[in-house]
């Protein structure tokens, strides 16, 4: 339980810092019989990829090839671990040394420092963004089993750079620029994100994601509610700094009368976000996530070296300008991870 | 891992129901030489009291007098599992009779239906805020053992029904009542706490939870991240909707410019809350959730009984007006235990 | 993971030192809708119990009552948490005040001292056989779950000190002195306990657990194979030195032809005592474990006080003069707790 | 849990079959600062080999070269997760299709079957014991965290064959045919293993583990005692059947006076394998396995088809006449997995 495997029952295990040979990892527990192969897993890959999602900004073009390496037999699982590589084959490491002893404000520098007493300072290590690939490979595994069952997440932009959108269409953002749920936004963000980046300067915002089918009674009371775990695992993204369920923060302002969903048929309302005493009820699961802006600016900060002296730091490298459009994968990911797991669960209780 | 127990090295086992013969737990994995007795827990188990928070509205008094059976000799822990009880001794099930074929709104009565085809429909059952006190006397033990470590952890109201306050003295708020930080917003809170009261109706609020002392180091990547594991301790309490960390969901408001806190000594700010790539950072954690108003109000709501029928509800037995006073001293207690798991974490590292 | 939980989701998480106030047990996973009361479990420890299995040689008479907290409604079990308790009311804690500054032989307490510091050096404390009643309430409530299954576990003692036995009826042997498989054994076997005894000695023997109606398919390659976690189970239950399955270490003596057991139906060998590749071939599962000789003896044994100096002792106490009669029930019951846990967990693989 | 990873905080998840790609895994939970290259495994690989031992009667030819991913930098780990990966170069799986609709007895292709529905059927898939070389990669990280502080592990055969050896200089065992731990015995056994080749048939064995400089203390009672973490370790090696420690079986028949080891210094017997209470005492740790003949034997066997029809199988491919050379460091391996995972447990106890 070192930090490294996500799951009690369908668990995925990774590894893999930015600019070593590879990273990858195992997913242990997927039942038998799932149709798997790597296209699968290269389709939701790509949708991660630097670039993909609309916004650019960044230099590094990874092919990000998946290469399964076990568990997979004429087409499907088997039931043994399913073992995943994604190589590493554009790393540029002399980017980064120029910043070794310097420690990047807003990233883990100080606090793998901190942690292990050294640190891996090629491109972030372990702490890039580059180690949610694994996750996705892993979600791709997840929504492969999840998929005959009808369970179906999305995962779209609800707010940019301050910017609000509305929800129309939410099936539809997968293939729109920024995961817009509404293609009239995406003007007004792309307007904000050629300002944001004149001034070297990034972006943050909200993410929504929901999940439809989802089987009632669903959810492992008392700590690994299914609220628990779905914050446990978007929380557990870097750049998130917050997490609600339906109403979310709003409930805390509502009046009881207000905030509560009367059970009728059809639901009227969700303001529980389809959890209650954290099982499915049935109704959509609705999620939302706060990331925060990429802390790599090109502007110049105060910061300190390793040994703890005040030094001033230009982030180099290659760098998106907002982390939004390579998370909202990751959190869909993320999503279809605790679901799956919590369905292999179900089956332990009313089996 | 069946939802019931918490944490990986410093582990909290509990089980109980509201109208069961008692409920209790198991810590397991605490170090010995831990100054522990009876008292050391019940004086948190008494702030959680119903009645404890200055915020009265319920009939039910138990005296929740916790019994430890064993794991201290002498006075201190011995490193063996320690096992407590707290006997159920108010029970008045026959309050809740009435309801026994009727789905509250707002509870998770059908979902607990739907989970496991039956229900202990008195009072709740497992998912009664009743089950709380094992976390508290769980987070005492927690804390006991991080007191000499220099660890401490203050939880106090920040906003009540849509009403915000000051953070000016949160160390004192747990002798206000409300757990209000700063003592002047509490007549306008007590105001908002009659006028709902006064409508059969409930509050909601944002409970802000503050670690000092946390050295450096703290937290587990990729996916133990420590934000990820106070998302999804704080996230697994009852009535919680949302938990963000340092500045939250405002971050995904802010520029990059603004939201990175320069690394300077003595710091000048704290957006990310103590907070980087998972991993303390030494400065103090900052942790807010949202809490739903209390879903038992008394008026009548539409609903359905067990068998789908349309029906409506009044909801009768002895409720709070607002879960907040009870959640503060619980939110607290998950803290410190997220806290001395990953304390004992960080020795496997670093010792 | 501190030691004191066993199982992945039908899980027992255990308390209790031999002279604290009591002792007792969590059992988290197990599926709503089994039929539990006090008196089924009781029934099961009332066979561990100090004076049953007919070896007489103890003066502690623990009732060993115990009491349900939670987790069970209406006869059955809800799917939530079973807590239970085990008061500890004969206690007699000065009998053990003579030797708390002597380490005595073959028992725990010089490792105990280095593990953790100190010790409860009352009785054993937490290393005493009195723990095994908690993994036998375990075994109780995972017996009652696999009971409509189909599936039977018995125990019987196939070797004592050093006499062995025919295995003719097994079934029988739980109503029998020294669970004995063979009645004509018997009074052999009380001689040999009478000369140790007379020589204020004591004797080991060797348990065959025996599992009927085990449906292929249950373990879990390759680290939780059936074999293995059957090994952990019996391993972990004091006093045990070895544990084999099928012809186990005879095995080693053999050729392959002769230990491979021809696949034919009905089968006409069990070499693999019901295991292949570490997953059931729906043969009888037959797991033997060897019970070393209590260590507490009434003999002047070498030693060291707790400081190194050297010392004689000689353990006071009430003592049995076989772990055997007591130890049975406690195989049963960790077998049961092994085969509940496949049996869940291969609901997630096929279900 | 589902059955792929090894260890509660120094952790080893493995994935791979045969011959599919490639087998390896992760190591998650090691600490920082463990000097650790490719060649440090290889070395430990390169003793697995088939041909290795110096028991020929294998024709595949594996190199098995290992290539490390992630978790080093600059020579040393960094407290991420070491992702390894071992390529398989020889698979010819073209030897296997005939057997294809038979099953092997002895073998796993029924379990595996009835477990799964399925099985990738060449060569074993993941039951092979080509599985066993991620065990040998990760045991050799986990004796390069172990190796600075004192902790030795040796292991060696006892007995081949029926034929037992004297144990007279184990630490040069590694370097002899047979893993013999008496050169004298070696004669005799290569008659034997020529007897057992030239009839078609197989051997088995028993070999020896043999663990220094472990420290008093290690051990997480009560399920997770270190006797109890070596018995699972070793028995979930495929063809172990039995495992014993210290006197093992043979202390079923010896007195209470025999058996118990007067505490004295220097200790005169080691009767407890160096374990009292599930904790080290401080002594060697000494622990046995049985280890079956291996179930490939070139002669005609009675079995059965997938379909259920009785048939008869002279099982192809490329065998060893006995599994014993090739699980002698599995066993090495994976004893010190257990000594690492406890060793980093017990910094939680007493750090």
């Amino acid at each position: 339980m070192s930090g490294n495997t996500f799951g009690t029952v369908f668990r995925l295990t990774t590894y893999g810092e930015s600019h070593g040979p590879a990273l990858g990892g195992v997913i242990d527990g997927c039942p038998p019989g799932v149709p798997l192969s790597e296209p699968v897993i290269q389709h939701e890959l790509d949708r991660r990829r630097p670039g993909a999602g609309g916004l650019t900004g960044t230099a590094r073009r990874e092919p990000d090839a998946v290469r399964l390496l076990s568990g997979v037999f004429e087409g499907e699982t088997t039931g043994t671990p399913i073992g995943f590589v994604i190589e590493n084959t554009d790393q540029r490491s002399r980017d980064y040394e120029a910043a070794k002893s310097l420690l990047r404000p807003g990233h883990a520098d100080g606090t793998y420092l901190a942690k292990y007493g050294r640190r891996d300072y090629r491109g972030g290590g372990r702490a890039s963004a580059r180690e949610t690939a694994a996750r996705v490979a892993g979600g791709a595994v997840a929504g492969a089993m999840l998929a005959p069952l009808g369970v179906t997440v999305v995962a779209y932009t609800v707010e940019f750079g301050g910017i609000p959108a509305r929800v129309l269409a939410p099936a539809d953002a997968a293939d729109r620029p920024f995961y817009a749920p509404d293609p009239e936004v995406i003007p007004a963000w792309e307007t904000r994100a050629k300002e944001a980046m004149a001034s070297g300067d990034s972006l943050g915002g909200i993410i929504e994601v929901l999940a439809l089918g989802v089987p009632a009674g669903l959810g492992e009371p008392v700590f690994d509610k299914l609220d628990a775990r779905l914050a446990y695992a978007l929380m557990g993204v870097g750049a998130v700094k917050g997490v609600e369920i339906g109403s979310g923060f709003a409930a805390a302002r509502l009046l009881g009368s207000q905030n509560n969903d009367p059970i009728v048929s059809p639901p009227e309302s969700n303001h529980a976000g389809g959890i209650l005493g954290g099982i499915a009820n049935g109704q959509p699961l609705v999620i939302r996530a706060a990331v925060k802006p990429i802390p790599s600016i090109a502007r110049e900060q105060r910061t300190s070296d390793v040994s703890g002296q005040p030094a001033t730091i230009i982030v180099g490298g290659r760098h998106d300008r907002s982390a939004i459009p390579r998370v909202v994968p990751v959190l869909r990911a993320m999503t279809l991870l605790v679901l799956a797991d919590m369905w292999l669960l179900q089956k332990t209780v009313h089996g």
